[in-house]
Parts: C-alpha cells; structure tokens; sequence
C-alpha cells in the first residue's frame, strides 16, 4: 500500500523517486495523483517527505485537484535551455531534471525513476543527467519494483473502486448472456433482428457500448472469440465470424476506470445452445482445477506453488501443460493468473523465476485463470475471476458471477 | 511517411531502429504494426530491409495479422537469463535484447530506440545493453525523432482514416448542440427531463456514449468546461457545474480509433441562448485570427511563422499574448496548433525553438486553434479545426462544421 513507500524505499536504499509523464493511463504516476488530466508532468517524493508535482501553467486547476505540493515548469526557463544546448533535447531536457532535483536538494545518494515513456526518451536523457549529477545514483528497476511491491496489497479505497468496476463488468457480462439468448436460431447460427446472421464484431460492439453507459474505458479491448481462435489464449476473435450453437467462445473482459485508473478481469467460457461431450470434458476438467485450487489458497501461500499445483492437476487429467513442454500450443499453456490493479497484468505473480517471493496477504488482488486449449480441434475454455484476500484472510471473488458454459437458446427455428 | 524511413535513417546515419512495447496505445509500434491486439513486442529494422516483430508465443495469431516477419520470444530462454543472472530482470533483459540483435546482425553501428516503457526499465535496460554490446551505439532520440519525421506527412490511407475520425467527431459535436438546444431552460439553467439541472458530467457522459456507439475510443477525455473553468486550456470541466445561457463553453474533443489509432481534434465555443457582447467580442477577434492565419497559410510555410502572426494578430487587438509576458494566464496563452495522428500532439511544431523547420507540405495534418482566454471575467474562447495539406496545396479543414457561437434555445421558461 501507498503508506508502505518510505519503508520500501528504506529497505532499497532509495533517497527519492522521480515519476515522470501524464497522469492519465500512466499506473505509475496515477498511483499518486489519484486519476486527473494532467497531460504532462513530473513527481518527485524524498523518502520520508510528501511528494511535489511539476505541472505546466495551463494545467494548474487540474494538478491542484490532487490536492499534492505544486511546483509550475513556468518557474524554469525551458526555451533558454534548448537554445544553451543548441536545439538539442536531450542535453535541454537533461539539464531542466537537475535544476528540478538541484531545487529539492537532491544531488547525491540514490533516486529511482518510473512512470511512462518513450525508452529511447528516457534512456538519453537518463544517461545525460547521469553525467550531469555523478553524485546521484539514478536507478531504473525492471520487474520488483518499487512500485510494484507497494501496489501488492490494496487499501480499502482502492479495494471498493476494482469491486465496482467488478459490479460493472459482471453487470455487461449478464447483459451479453441475455442479449445472446433472446436471439432467433436458424440452421445453428444466431440471426440478428434485421434478418442477417449475428457476427462477433456486432457483439463487441454492444459490449463497448455497454460499457460505455457504465461510464468506464476499455482500453485493451475485448476478447470475444469462437471456435478455433477461442482455443489461442490471446486472440481476440474475428469480427466477421458467426456465432454457432456448441461451439466454445471465451469471453475475456478487462474495462478500467475512465482515465486509466482501476481494471477488473474476468472470463467466462460459452456455449451457446448445448455443449458437445468433448468441450463438456474440458470444462469439467477447467472447473474441477479452479475449484480445488481456489480451495487450497491461504493466506501465506506463495503464488508460484499454486501455478505449480495446478500444472499438476492438469497433467493428472492427462492434459500437456507448459512445465512438460515450454513449448506446447496444446493444454494449459499459460500462466494461473496475475494481479489486477492499476494493470491489468501486475504484481502478485504466479512465475516461478525465482525474483520474487509473493505470497497472499490481506489487501491482494489477483485473478485465477486455469484454461485448457486445443487449437486443431477448435476449442478453448478458461474461467477466471478477479479474487482478494479480506482483511480475516478469506479469499474469493470480489463480485459472484455464475461459472455456466452452456447458454440455452429458446427461439431456435428447425 | 513510412516509405521516407530508409531515408532517414540513412541521413541520421542509423543502421537499424527498434521498437518496444505493446501494438496498442503506442503511437510508434502502431505505425509499422497498424493496430493489432499484441500485449508485448519488439520490432527490429535494419536499414533498407523489412521489420521482424518478435512477440509471445500465446499472441502469435494476432501478430501475424501485421502481415510482418515473425519470430517468437519463445525461440530464447528468458527463464534461463533469469537463473544465470540471479533473478536480476534488468540484467536478464539486457541479455535477452543481446541475443535478438546477434541473431538480426546488429553488434556494430547506430540503433535507435522507441516505443512506450516504464522510462526506469529503459534507462537501466539499454544502459546494461549498450555495456554487453559496446560496439553498437544507442541511440534515443528527444523531440526530433525519426519516428515523428516520418509520421510529419500522412500516406492517403492515413489520411482517410483521420477524416473517418473527423466524420464521427462532428457527428458527435452535432448531436451534443442538438441534445442541449431541445433542452427546457428555467431561471436561465438547463433543466432535464427528470426535472433536476442538467450537468456538464452527464453532458460529457452522453458524449462518451455517442462516441462509444461509433465504435471510437476516448482515452484522452474530453474537455466540456463552462464560465471560469472555460477560461482556463486545459481545465477538463467540473462535472457538477450546471449549463446556465449566455456563459461560454468550451468544447475540446479529441477520440482516436479503437485500440490507440488515429486521433482528431476539434474545438467549438458555445454560448447557450445568446452571448453577452464582452464574450462576442472576445469571440469575433478568435475568429478573425482564426481566419486570417487560415488565409495566409500555404505550402512550404513555417508553422512557427504563423503563431509569430497569431501574435501579432492578438496584440494588435489589445490582448497579451505568451510573447509579450511568458508566464500570463491572460489572452493567448498557448501555441497555434499542433500535428495530429497517432499521437494527439505530434509533429509538425508551431514551437519556434530552433530544433525544427517543420512547413506546411502536402500529406500533413495539423490543427489550427486561436484562443483568448480571461480567467477573472470567467470567459475562454477557442476555435480549433484539423486542416491538413491537399497532395495539390490546398489547405482546409478535413472535416467541415459550423463555426458558431449561440445555440439558440426555443424552450425558454420565464
């Protein structure tokens, strides 16, 4: 949590944090602006003092509404700088840092940086600080960062913002159940009001739209397929494909609050009409792990364990997994899960890669996804949901949503 | 455009670029990847040969939509770099980015970087990397970058799906005059139909849904500001303040396609009923700005050349101007317009900083937006269209819309 920071930065020998672009669709920096529209701006925070934020001129009213210490660029000379460096942005930008951090005192020891921006960007104009301070350590963390690890529990704020946007996303869940059910069948395929055949680009659309009503963003979009794509974890479905009775569709849904703030993830896997033997299996085997595995977490467990124990499950049903063949297309080929916070993919992780020790504690948030896929005979299933561990340690579903594959069609035509 | 990228690279003396980060909301990977659902990927190009897009293994099928060569991360072992560097990711990262290049030929020259990343993660990345591989020079790029200088001038597809985006934006500023002008006004406040004051948040909420039902992203916002808020750029709007006649609005909207595309960008100023003559004033002096820069601009024009007139223009009628005091909230307080395109702001500059000699040439898209602002008298006015060059040298809106001020309201309660 945010009142873990000066601790961690103790714990890693940080002096001060820079965090650098906008405030929006920027974790980082929405992390301690708290979600406004500020296009451009830097915070920097010394460990055991409250963060200041460099905003420009035209954006005062908005940097005021996080309520944190001011400081106007207007207060440094940016033009002279270009024209002392000749044009050259990166010396300009360079140098425009060390009058920053030269005015909050910070010179020597060691500041960490964060926050989005172009890599080319951010490794020049780094580098040249670097130079221009040889006191300072910057530090750029990959992976355990510093953030990250703060961002590993949730307060109670943060707890309620990710369940609505729970409420919302199992809302519109419900709402493309019932959309999909009041559609007419003929020969097996879903047949719009207009007399065309239903087609998932229409479907995404609705979902969108839904969302929209809601009042959030879905930024990284939708993953609506059937069929062979619904069996590659990552595909996203094919606008132009019909919807047909028993076949599978995996329906990933992953909207944030409006400006990138908080994301909730959840899947659920359909079929619509009836389900066939062989898709029935893998469901069953699907559930069957989500379920002992949601059963076996406590508080203290280390994530990767649960990867690992559902690896097993997996291959004791007969199933290849990515620990029997890194390589396979075929089983369960991806990872339990992740966090979900101001990313949609964040810490706690489930990767055994031996840089982290993350277990479950109060205040986490993360999914848990077992799914099996089998491309070549055109089937995929994957359930998850968004779970947390309350303050007692009780760990499940910020929101309930029904695990059902099949979805009966009434109006179906011979 | 993306056919001048040899070019440039061979006048930046660049043997190859690379670029970072997901296909989405990252204007640089957009640019050669064209907008597919890819979470994580590199894009290596050398110089006068095709790109190669190393990307996961689960996301191969929606790679393979970039029509791009393919080479899957799982061809590395990044689990391995992991172990061999004691679970350092930056370290493992480094490593692995010194085995994409070997394998692409490139130890030796200049390679230039992009994409979005945490900036930390760059710095410390590429400085590991340029360690491993001293004889390659990285290369970052600020302001100037190849990338941006490309991207300057529009191919005709481009083009077409700015306009696209033009059509829905006005679309959507239409139907917002329409849906305030039916409705009722009491004591000089719009009331809706549940009998409560309408509010600027469900104005901007509406707009978000109308956009959403076009199929568009807004992750930018939109900023719907009325009275002292309008008076202030980049003050998005308080979402509680009512619609009251005769106090000025400004309306700045700014939706991009889904999934992180093509932006445009426009600006009305309303008035609802009628306008008090100190804002018609204010108003007639934008607008005559507005037109006479749109009638002195022509090809091969400096950008910055017009804000200088801009200026003039404004000071000639009494108002500051940035020029004449840096640091005024008073008058034209911003600069002329901007590029438009993958990014919201983007090359060319109207920024006379001497690091550019960006000119109106044909294929560039850009806005044009003069505004007076007067945050003590609680009035701002701005006028914004996206022009852009004809392959033939004329210069105009891409998308026509009324320039108006009053919205005439018919349901006037005394």
């Amino acid at each position: 949590m945010k009142s873990d920071l000066d601790a961690l930065m103790q714990a890693r020998n940080l002096d001060a944090i820079l965090i650098t672009g906008p405030a929006f669709h920027n974790p980082a920096m929405y992390y301690l602006t708290g979600g406004v529209h500020v296009s451009e701006a830097d915070l920097i925070k010394k460990r055991g003092s409250a963060p200041i934020l460099y905003h420009k001129t035209m954006e005062r009213d908005e940097a005021a509404r996080t309520g944190l210490a001011l400081q106007d660029y207007a207060g440094f000379d940016y033009s002279g700088l270009i024209k002392q460096y000749r044009g050259n942005a990166v010396l300009a930008s360079a140098a425009l840092y060390q009058m920053m951090l030269t005015e909050q005192g910070i010179t020597s020891g060691r500041l960490a940086i964060y926050g989005q921006s172009d890599a080319g960007n951010a490794y020049a104009i780094f580098s040249a600080l670097q130079t221009l301070l040889p006191d300072l350590t910057l530090v750029g963390e990959a992976g355990d960062s510093l953030l990250l690890l703060a961002r590993l529990t949730k307060s109670a704020d943060e707890i309620e913002r990710i369940r609505r946007m729970g409420q919302i996303t199992t809302a519109v869940v419900g709402q493309t159940a019932e959309y999909l059910a009041n559609h007419t069948v003929e020969a097996g395929v879903l047949i719009a009001p207009d007399g065309y055949p239903l087609t998932i680009g229409t479907v995404k659309k609705r979902i969108n739209l839904w969302l929209a009503e809601r009042g959030v963003e879905n930024p990284e979009g939708t993953i609506f397929s059937i069929g062979r794509d619904a069996a590659v974890p990552h595909s996203v479905g094919n606008p132009s494909d019909l919807l047909r009775l028993g076949q599978t569709i995996v329906f990933d849904i992953y909207p944030c609050e409006a400006g990138g703030g908080y994301f909730y993830d959840l899947t659920r896997t359909w079929c619509l009409g009836y389900a066939p033997d062989e898709t029935l299996q893998l469901y069953e085997d699907v559930l069957a792990v989500f379920r002992q595995i949601l059963s076996e977490m406590q508080p203290g467990g280390f994530y990767p364990h649960y990867h690992s124990r559902a690896c097993d499950l997996f291959e004791e049903l007969g199933h290849p997994t990515l620990r029997t063949n890194p390589r396979t297309t075929d089983g369960f080929v991806h990872g339990l899960g992740h966090g979900v916070g101001l990313n949609i993919h964040e810490r706690p992780s489930y990767g055994n890669n031996a840089t982290h020790d993350d277990c479950l504690s109060p205040g986490a948030v993360f999914t848990l996804e077992p799914g099996l896929y089998y491309p070549e005979r055109g089937i995929g299933v994957r359930l998850e949901d968004t779970l947390w561990v309350d303050p007692e340690g009780g760990i499940r579903p910020l929101v309930e949503y029904p695990l059902d594959l099949v979805i009966p069609m009434s109006k179906v035509k011979k």
